[in-house]
């Protein structure tokens, strides 16, 4: 069965528009997943028209009405953009209110079942809070409106998860940050989600901090006092995890499909590895909330929006992705 | 013309011998240089034998009687290990003390240029320590024989090369080590090693410490207190130098061939991607020595030693690795 897909519009003057139809040109999508929509129809429209893909444009009020069929695109309109022409490039908070509907309409469809997972394409920030939303991002809104208090992004490149105990701080820090009951707290997060994903019995690798996880403690204590230790706690909840890894090695055992999932402990020792092995692919997931949705990696990219020179790359496999998960939480309940 | 190189043997206990054999069968690094191997005679002849390959050894006193022609390796004898039978796996003084003799001779010969270059396959630390050299490895003795006192290794991959401001030590003081005065001295060896090597106005790019480079400071100061100024500094006696990069780019623009050498701030930030892209392909490099050494990136291996099990890809990098920068080097002094 192919899972349904609501598409969420993200930012009208971004280039979410625009990827959406670049990734809806394709076969391999609905092949996949039976994708729809969730937007402003005449905005839609007047991107459709400078993108120049010849495609048909079915308006729905209800997913009953959907085609779900590769050459027609099917979209939920929210009618909520009435500016009569499209501004590209520009912050204004009409957009950004919209792209706030866009996520809290898909948000409502997931968790009553009506579709199987959510992904985003960008909403700007700027807009948003210009037009009064205090929220952080994306990840924000879902999490209220789920009402989901712990969560943490997982990056997902191919067959690689990656989380990280910590993110946009000082590396001094992130070293300060590695915490025995942090790491603890992930671990169980990670083995919650993927068991939740259909996984059974995932395999999660921890990474040391230190060169070569330390060498038992030869430069740096953390493996000893904080990573192991949250580890052991961990192995005794009968959750199937491993580490302290050494970093330099963790990546390359994660490529070859060791684990299912591996915790980094600070933002470039998980961002510089998957960056340079798939930059422009990689896809953003949120474990916790108890609905899939995945997002592109990038912004609104103002700089090149309406130019017709985005690239769909990205947003393809963000949907590919959303798909796979579906799928597999799906068996997994039946 | 084909530059001359010399490979030292090793350890007669490791699978030294058994690569540099594997390594030679093969046009490619024939058409590429002139290698001759530094060693011991009855020690290569009986590897030769369990290696099982076609080759012919050619003993030789003095450069002028090799063949340097594929089918028959070229083998400077300094006849040093004297024991009737070859022990694999065994830590063993004769060993460790004829493993630095080759290393002494090869630099002596690269010092006097006979030879182009040094590529040397593992030696045993703990073999060295047992017949009284307290060297901590190869690159002391290189150091030493050269009167070399500020060097660093470089690591090579493909068009990648790395520099480390610090290596086994803990990441807390990883981050204690970022100082103006060492980024700066780090970046002068580099330039000047890459001048040396007839890299004409080389580009070199420093990472950052913090997530996005502290984002001016958001989170982190060193990029604006240390690392900035060391930058600024170099910039002013007209090196090609840039950053702080962001460390989660860094890499793949390296890999695109943007800059000549990427200075990394710490261990894993520099061998996380390293070896993710290319494990096992490594090859090291020491800048500041006046001499042109590559070397394989693994031990001896005792494990596997004498057992026809080791994999020659990474002596193969280094060779080749050592004959580009070689050719480099001799074209720019012409």
């Amino acid at each position: 069965m192919r899972p349904k897909i609501v598409i969420t519009m993200g930012d009208a003057a971004g280039i979410g528009p625009e990827i959406i139809f670049k990734s809806l040109n394709s076969k391999r999508i609905y092949n996949r997943c039976k994708p729809v929509v969730l937007g402003d129809y005449k905005v839609m429209k007047k991107t459709l028209d400078f993108v120049g893909i010849d495609l048909n444009l079915n308006k729905v009020d209800k997913l009953k009405d959907c085609k779900f069929s590769f050459g027609t695109v099917d979209i939920i309109d929210l009618d909520n953009i009435n500016s009569p022409e499209l501004n590209f490039g520009i912050n204004n908070p009409v957009y950004g209110k919209a792209a706030v509907e866009y996520t809290i309409e898909a948000i409502k469809m997931c968790m009553d079942n009506y579709v199987d997972a959510i992904v985003s394409a960008p909403l700007n920030k700027k807009s948003m809070h210009m037009a009064g939303f205090n929220f952080e991002g994306q990840t924000e809104i879902l999490a209220k409106y789920t009402k989901t208090e712990y969560y943490a992004m997982i990056l997902i490149l191919e067959n690689i998860k990656l989380m990280m105990l910590s993110n946009h701080i000082s590396l001094r820090n992130a070293v300060e940050y590695v915490k025995e009951g942090k790491i603890y707290n992930l671990i169980i997060l990670a083995h919650n989600t993927l068991k939740n994903l259909g996984i059974t019995n995932p395999v999660i690798a921890v990474a040391g901090l230190n060169p070569h996880a330390s060498e038992d403690g030869l430069f740096g204590s953390e493996e000893t006092i904080e990573i192991a230790p949250a580890i052991e706690k961990a192995k005794k909840e009968k959750i199937n995890v491993l580490g302290p890894v050494p970093p330099d090695s963790i990546f390359l055992k994660a490529k070859e499909g060791e684990y299912d999932l591996v915790i980094a402990l600070y933002h470039d020792q998980g961002n510089i590895p998957l960056k340079t092995l798939g930059f422009g692919k990689i896809v953003t997931f949120i474990a916790g909330i108890p609905i899939i949705r995945t997002s592109v990696g990038h912004g609104t990219a103002f700089d090149i929006a309406g130019k017709n020179l985005a690239d769909e790359t990205n947003i393809v496999e963000a949907i590919i992705v959303a798909s796979e998960l579906a799928i597999s939480k799906n068996k997994s309940k039946n």
